[in-house]
């Protein structure tokens, strides 16, 4: 079974910064965008989870920006389950642009609790544990 | 009963754009920032209006930019009540720098639905409808 | 010559607000999305462009926002040529769903200055101008 | 002499998502508003410094999200300088809500690069240093 996704997403005006470059704040985004399409991958949305009561904060991460990524570049966003243990689950994330597919323009990993509506800690749904473990 | 408000902001690095200017986008951001300030200099904060089940969804804007704010500007929006009618209320905007204070960069309106959190429309609040009428 | 673009974007987590639906001053990122895929089926790139020195900031936008765009929606945003006139530039964008393809959730229009990197009146490159008119 | 910096920023609505708290994503433009606001704080301003030729990607950050921001929440954004060191330079930062001023609701660190407008190594303006250091 597949834990990994590839995300295509082009760098927007709206996300490059006076450099021309793209601001860091939306890798951040784009990370979440990997997370999502890893998921649809295995046959959940993150809506529907939330409909059924499961949430994701985040509540660390480390990130490192190697290249920077320029308006308008196309770039890969590769998403990984890294870890399921208990009310923690973590992923890692590189991203690159296809001029150099060994060189990652940067490397991320985040962690996230798995908690209710309430904001109170609940172990992943079943289902998504068996796919994700 | 002041039906204006003043709102200042800081073009942040995250809200410029390659030619060094505000992203236009973010205008919208701010306007939303007037509208919250109006509305706390009236007593009500639309957090608490939520929380009664009362939203503002937008359903109309025109704006025009006259000049571009840069990177660092400090920003003046100068938010009022346009009308407030029926399930309806409308806002007009103008963003000022303090170099030529008579000239607005941008002059925008917003007219908003006023709903329940099903989105049905639902009339402002009595004493809020006294507040801005 | 096709003078529209089709481009698909998935609303983001990050681009949702507390009702669950897209902010509205996403709308603006994604038209311009809408844009650069519209020079980009031409053969040009608004990168290009800028590195020729032509930019096109924003003078005037009307929107109206119809019914919401929920997190994780597919979106269609459809953006055509409006006019080319001197040194101004228009488009317009609707915002499809595909449960309801006929219903656009929004449409608007944007006005562009045809400026040089210094933001002078700079007439469209010829090769590009014959594109759109 | 103050190396630290007291920014106030209100959770804008377009920076809270469904859940109704403060996108993690924004807390990285919030940190850029408070190293704009430490270098103002030693008569320096970023966009000057960018005048002069020295620009200062990040390169590496590390952040911990203990509790949420809601929507409308008041925040203390408190940055210092960590360290000064050839041609890095590095920021501490806490998120503070005023309800619980000794637990941090965000903690993180900021390493960037000191570059010219290519992108090359160059160490920080002599007064600049001579200030943080």
């Amino acid at each position: 079974m597949k834990k990994l996704a590839s995300s295509l997403v082009r760098v927007r005006y709206a996300e490059a910064d006076p450099m021309g470059v793209a601001y860091h704040a939306n890798y951040f985004a784009w990370f979440e965008v990997g997370r999502s399409d890893l998921l649809r991958g295995l046959g959940f949305t993150f809506r529907e989870l939330q409909q059924r009561g499961f949430y994701f904060p985040i509540i660390e991460t480390q990130a490192r920006f190697r290249r920077s990524a320029r308006y308008d570049d196309l770039l890969d966003i590769r998403t990984a389950v890294a870890f399921v243990r208990g009310v923690r689950v973590g992923f890692t994330y590189e991203v690159h642009r296809d001029d150099d597919a060994d060189n990652p323009l940067a490397t991320a990993t985040t962690v996230h609790a798995t908690v209710d509506s309430e904001g109170r800690p609940r172990r992943l749904p079943a289902d998504l544990h068996r796919m994700l473990a």
